[in-house]
């Protein structure tokens, strides 16, 4: 039946194939604006008349009213967003037919595409400084509470969660540093790069730039159709942050667990289940953290594409911006619902503290204090490793030993070394820079203040 | 701004981001026809009575209508498909309320997926195999069409037009297991599985499976609640399927270019440009060619996802369907415009030949001629090589050289060598299974047609 | 400097560059299994006379003795392990240069590359096939251990921990159905497909198919030197084996830590820190974690490197083996490493019940009670759900309660529910194909030794 | 058999599993720097005396030469590079015991890659800046070389061959800048961080780290010890410059096949066929597209790892180094290969003006020409494509038309048309900033030494 028919559909078909109105005409305001841009240079460089210029931006700026007010449905007839723009101008205004003028979609693509991108991305780290403060505020209201830091899924040592929090500061950070790296790449302007070989008319590309404000044309036209580079940095940004959320919401989604169970989640952000009644699930974190696969998968996607992708611009590359559009979305509604999560994020310090005392984290603790009793570390830390297992095998806690059970594994132990075995105290003397003792945590927090002043 | 609003907006904000009707309100059916066979079955278990089953059944059959009709619009608040319909259900039919017993969402999410994924896969198969039929049919249409097979993308040995229609006969085929195995595996009943562990209640599993037509029901409660094998399976016959369209694409791309220049595509699956005037791209081609990458990411994706997952169910997996109707619907598209392109592509015989002509593709032909004469292979590659270099340097062609010219290069030859330095008997005498002879790829038509009519 | 040398080193560098020992040379003796056979069927169809054939054969016996016994050394002039073989078979045999008729190294590799695969993936079959038994085993161990089930790592149900075994009995059964899926599909003999196009020689393809104990030859020449999808279906499945074991491990570290702490990792497959002397880390489970990145990595090199590639052979594919063998290597050691551990892993019951005790995971079991008593499933979910916030709010748990407690939330509750309130019950109870309960554990462990015992 | 086996050969499979001597043991000298630098500071600080610093340094330096000499073979039964060290150092020293006060496994590990990480990729900076060298090396060679350029793989304009170098010189000058970033971003010092918190010790980071040439310590503890961007960050850079290396050889490959046929590439670049006498194939070309894979996956490899995985050090980070190696090893060979090809590759001008000449790549000339006497650019479009569809129809090429001719489909047309209706004019004439014109061309290389010599 449907074999048939296609001799009749084929039109239809190709049609509804190759246009992009899906993934383009999100665009349009930012089509228009290039537009503009290169009309007013045309005029500037007298390839076209001032008022021919002025009416073609009047004829813009009228399309711009009618979408924005939903007065205009574009046609997968025209096949993608510059087409119905441009073809709608020049019913409005005829001398819309100049338009196009120096100009191919390739370079008004590329310059629609980095102009919108640009838009996106500073939204994108307006929101990732706004988690960044919250982290920063999670950091100082937890700078007390004292967790199990961990390897291994196996309790290490005490830290503060604070330290904890400062940790995510850092990974953030980066990634804001990464996005900008992207914003720099991307701010050139292509246009005047023409199909794939420039223009033989006397277009004026500085001009351009100034009015869309970038900060200088591309230097080459055909690299500037042909790359997507620019997309890739924000990918790479996306695949790191991708990366960074699946690991924090992971570790939040374990201390939930009622067997870690130091984390409090607001009830808000979790929901119940179907059949169990008494099910409490972290499905915002779960969920974050699934999303994951899909912002790393529109990286790959574009990659795959690229890869031998012959001289300058190929129809393939339309495909450049559903995947891009995709991991936007995601990533900007991820930073927005994590914020709104971890700012109610709370720590059950007593629960945090039982679970350390079950343990033998402060093992480092005994070791480090014989170091400074004079005895080679590979000596204490054999001597610690004995004492534990000795421990564990008669079910003894540290905190349950006499100053004369540590000598009989640690000569060197002395009065002193009982009162630094307690978390707190744990933490408190990892008192050197970058680590999680509590001065150095309020460092971290006033400098992590004045950086995020500092950020462009 | 946005910061302090976070406050108010939260629940919306969460709704927002763990809602999954953009995602799974496609399945509506599907998920009313498993409710439905679940009903049947609690009814003839005695778990509910025979009318209350009746009511519940009808209650289904009018949301379905209503759904189908338009006329019901599901509402975020309630999440997902399923709860949209239950709810539904219950302001219709009040004994709704008793439709989820012995049931879980997450036995009813695999369930309706399953349903809805046979669904599609039974489909793209009608589609894949009239694919085979219209590349068997071109590998008839050509089989007498010389062109240059390319090794290197250097022409190597002349071959038939049909017999590359078959070389993508066969990979297809290949494709159509793959997509039979994703088939065959998928075809097993969750419903039962409870939300990990099965049951209290004395449902009869067998019942459901067989009501909706599936092979068995699934072995493992918690394996069948936490696998997503059956998704990976349609994955992995989208990326292969995806590599061999990528391939198949960027073949004909080359070969209409100017400079091949002996495959004609048709003009409407062409476009123009915007810049260019002369242009004739075979975008189309290159679209196909370019959602290679969208497809194997859709794959990645669910790859990411599923890495060191917690046992059974976890909310990352409401992601799993994003990408995989994201494959599906451009897999299925792909398939038709390619069919409906490949019914319409031609070979410009002439230049085809003409292309052959100007190279060396004889060679092997040469050298295989002296081997039957007696001289070991090396040898006769060594002598071929040695003159093929002589007719560069000299620029002349084989078909320039008496016999007296090859002699001096290769005492062996004799004057029934000359007879068979065309590219129509070079074809003709690769008469061996599998090999390019025009009697070889009619036998390949032949049994393609056969294998075609067998399969499931 | 290094550029300037260039000049003079290209010669060198090119060599390094493309020689291909380092990744085929492993494949010696199958490249010699395949020329034998080879040249039985040169001599059998008359291409060759019967005492030449018997010459060539003795003479690459001679070399594969040679190369066993490490005699001989591959030289990198030579290119790849088809070159050398060749050369060191002439030194040795003159006739070897007869070995070549009818056959290119596009046939050739494709050809050893297939025997030698099918060597190693029977192997991976025998060590999955003791992985299955072992993991059958630990069921029939544990199949009376009750551990907490979870959703979304939250404590869902009480499930037997047999029953969580048998859920990997069914993961890695759908693997070594896909391993044999690969199997079948690579199980077809390329010889003859010559360069791309076959041969004018007279050669017997069915012959030497047979005497390689192949299927049968493969169908089309040109899709037999250009195709890899042998070597994807491994890929996928290996990916699917390593998502299952990164699940697997993920589950087994989380349950070891000393929060979860009912698990118990044997000593030898754990280590301890360098600088916390208390430390025991499941670090074999987490190497196994490690590795899914390099396994799944492993595949998109070989589809990235296979995406848009020309028709038939291209240098590229030389590429295809580095990864198959990466990932075939570390795929065995995983299976084998993960037999051993998993032998010797052990439940700590009485930790696993004590977990239990703390939640509520009883709770769907009052309300399926309530089903079975006339309440509808969604009020009788309801009324558990109220219970349970209830019993959070004044810290008691469900054996704390009277009946008459239970009563206020739920009217329908009687005498006989408070025997079913135990984790023994809750599992004994889910008695339906498929799910936790003990009768059921005990089944499926039997069905599952026939299965093993079917195995091909 | 094998499975028997086991309980004897446990601890020997796990040794073998868990040892990480093949992926760390070249970075043998970077770790004896670290520990020296260590060494050092903890006399500064007073944790060592200086007698006991300088005796640890010099049993350091002692088994550094042991190495470089071949006199000292590590021992699996060590685990690591770093065990290796200082167990010899121990038994050099017995005050090696000491070596490892105040510091983790996990604050040395990551210390010693990011020294080694910043000394192989110093090495590629200086590799690719020769390639960059060359590569404008080739563009001024060429810059009067005119080729057609290509949008869809169709001709599209006629470019100058040294624009085309050009555009590869910005793609690589954009790699280079990200692998700034990337060496940027690593150069802080982890030591101190010690296994997740720091230290009791007072230990002083500035000092180690100045030692060490980093610019700083890091900040935070955890962060240091969990995070691996600083591997990503290569990683981001070699992607992309391996997408690069995909299209500049695939578009070499394209052009140097017989149709194409105005490249040419050096004998010593290419090789020949076992079967076909006459090929000369561009097979350092393809190999270089066909590591594009290989590349991307060791990307793609810690991606997955890093994906979910639990605060600060697991175990899954030892794979780290295995993918990174493989990556830069692939990418230093491929950036050193393509640099001596590159040098060698020439353009064959006759030939490349031949083939514009056979297509209508003039087109846009005209129309820009119309738009430059008033003709609205939509009109002028619309003329030319109409001439061009008649001159198709009719066989004829611009050339051959007289202005009359011309005339008929665009009255504007006037005789000074004719002149710049040559690929020549064409060029020229694109004479705007960024554009093909032979005068930009000049400048951009201009440019471009310029940017070299400034490149840090």
């Amino acid at each position: 039946m449907w074999h048939g028919r296609f001799k009749h559909d084929t039109a239809k078909i190709v049609q509804d194939f190759t246009q992009s109105l899906d993934i383009d005409f999100r665009m349009y305001a930012c089509d228009i604006q290039g537009s503009i841009a290169h009309v007013k240079m045309l005029a500037q460089t007298g390839i076209l008349k001032p008022d021919e210029a002025e009416k073609i931006e009047a004829g813009l700026n009228k399309v711009l009213d009618e979408i924005n007010s939903g007065k205009f449905t574009p046609s997968i007839d025209l096949e993608d967003v510059h087409m119905n723009i441009e073809a709608r101008l020049t019913q409005i205004e005829p001398l819309g037919s100049k338009l196009h003028t120096a100009r191919s979609r390739n370079d008004q693509v590329a310059t629609t595409t980095r102009l919108y991108l640009r838009e996106r991305l500073l939204k994108i780290k307006d929101v990732l400084k706004i988690l960044l403060e919250i982290i920063l505020d999670n950091a100082d209201k937890h700078k007390g509470a004292i967790i199990p830091g961990y390897t291994h899924l196996q309790q290490a040592q005490p830290i503060s969660m604070g330290h904890y929090w400062l940790s995510w500061f850092e990974a953030f950070m980066r990634d804001y540093k990464k996005l900008n790296f992207a914003l720099e790449n991307l701010n050139e302007c292509p246009l005047g790069a023409g199909a794939l070989a420039g223009s033989t008319l006397p277009i004026d590309r500085e001009l351009t730039s100034k009015l869309l404000n970038f900060t200088a044309p591309t230097r080459n036209s055909l690299d500037t159709v042909a790359q997507r580079d620019y997309m890739l940095d924000y990918h790479f940004f996306a695949c790191e942050f991708a990366l960074h959320v699946s690991r924090l919401c992971n570790d939040l989604i374990i201390w939930n667990s009622q067997e870690f169970g130091w984390i409090i989640l607001p009830d808000e952000f979790c929901t119940g289940s179907s059949m169990m009644p008494q099910k409490k699930n972290p499905d915002v974190l779960e969920l974050a953290r699934g999303k994951t696969g899909n912002i790393i998968a529109q990286m790959l996607d574009l990659v795959i594409n690229l890869k031998a992708l012959p001289m300058t611009y190929n129809r393939d590359l339309q495909e450049d911006k559903r995947c891009l559009w995709q991991s936007i979305d995601t990533v900007e509604s991820v930073i927005k619902i994590l914020s709104a999560l971890l700012e109610k994020v709370d720590v059950d310090e007593k629960s945090a503290l039982a679970t350390l005392e079950k343990g033998y984290s402060l093992a480092t603790d005994i070791a480090e204090y014989l170091v400074m009793r004079g005895v080679p570390f590979r000596d204490a830390h054999f001597q610690t490793g004995k004492l534990t297992g000795w421990c564990i095998e008669n079910n003894l806690k540290f905190s349950d030993l006499t100053l004369e059970q540590f000598k009989k594994f640690m000569p060197a132990a002395d009065e002193d070394m009982l009162k630094i075995l307690t978390p707190f105290e744990s933490v408190k003397r990892r008192n050197i820079y970058g680590g999680t003792g509590f001065e150095q945590v309020a460092l971290q927090i006033n400098e992590g203040r004045e950086r995020l002043k500092m950020l462009a």
